[in-house]
């Protein structure tokens, strides 16, 4: 069984080759720094980051969700972004995936927010066929203005 | 021309009918309470939700873009989110809309923001042929889980 | 017997009187406008200020906290700032203040703060007797510089 | 002459004993962890934590203040409090303490801030005589309830 957990410390050498997996799976990359970076705002209870672990019944690490909460002028309560989401290839299909994000939705109603939200390629028939089982589609697609700095 | 500017206390009875334009194009209600909240927080200098406003040759306003900031796990510079973009019917074709997109783009430079982005209906052809000629269409689709509260 | 509950949106017009006997009692003034925004900013639950009103036998307003919460630099749990203390004069003496002070004590413990502080003037004989008994003075003397604007 | 500026990720290893020394003066102890947490919420952008260094001609690092901002009830425009200030021993009465606090004033005209503020121990009279020329003392004692956890 997975069991799904908030993200602690010790969790940083099992984190990491995990969320390198991540990054590749979107063909990107990120620095060093930014990982680091990451993993301070994940474990700082002061900063709106939030995540949490899928282990398997051996105590590995298998997967991870990352979120944060901002607020929005259509509701008083704040939504919950879902912005990363990453199981292990070796483990897919057993049921991690789902109980991250429904820890994700119990979170949220622990702590009165209007809606959990994410963002997944279209193309991505294989997490969407999760995803229209537990969520909504929406029927909203993604634009983005990348800023020069 | 349209002139743009950030909103101010004074456009509140102007502003009104705009936003209520906008909540009936989603088909949505919004109850007068929440639309109270969501002025009182684009006025706050202290809440991280911003708006500006669409003026014509006259002073009327002709539309609205309010935005919001968040952290993000693959960034140091946070996120812009434009959550709310509407110009008056009347007044659509003139620019108005690429003005206040610009406008924000503008600010999210200023204060060293990593990216703007936005989600749109995928069958809203009108806004995304001005979309796609000012910002990237990701290819990434919309999921939300609603929370009991 | 005095209760002490969160401030709601029903409370405006009893803490209307009680917030200007506090800021008079500090021989200032504040705007109109000034007053609307902290109101609405107790109300919102987006926003890191929150308050408690104190209730008499009779469902009366006699009094009303205010608290916010920082980060800090000596800690991984925030701080919480207790800006205003305010018990109708008529009333004090009857444990209204303190039954407010250990509001926002069992709040900050149930939100994982490091502490409680505030300040308050050092001649300020009457409010410190109760101050004294119920938190450390801890030997520090506060400095400020106005900001011109 | 002092020069001020932005503390940046290289200050760390000239920062630490600084910090240390500053720890020291206050009898008190910190953590490892938390003297890191301190340094990433620092360095990072998107935390309300921000730090200035103070170097001499010879660019080693003799000082440092760190501030945060957060909202008041008595103000529409953020309150800054100025939490940490140092200057090594050997380098006092030559003006870095005066330029860290310029510095902070300066960062807060910018930041549309209200005022600056700090606390300070009443018997500290070196620093206080510093204090009493670039500010106000305002004449309010600080009180503190530690939070059982």
């Amino acid at each position: 069984m997975t069991r799904i957990r908030p993200i602690a410390p010790a969790d940083h050498d099992a984190w990491l080759p995990l969320w390198r997996g991540y990054v590749d799976f979107y063909e990107s990359e990120l620095s060093a720094e930014q990982t680091a970076l990451t993993w301070h705002r994940l474990l700082d209870p002061q900063f709106a980051l939030h995540g949490a672990v899928a282990e398997d019944d051996a105590g590995l690490l298998v997967g991870f969700v990352h979120w944060l909460t901002h607020p929005a002028t259509w509701s008083a309560a704040p939504y919950v972004y879902l912005e990363d989401l990453y199981v292990a290839p070796a483990t897919r299909g057993a049921g991690a995936g789902r109980a991250l994000i429904a820890h994700v939705e119990q979170w949220a109603q622990e702590h009165d927010a209007a809606k959990v939200y994410w963002l997944t390629q279209e193309t991505n028939t294989t997490a969407r066929a999760l995803y229209d089982r537990v969520a909504t589609h929406t029927g909203f697609v993604h634009y983005e203005i990348a800023v020069r700095s």
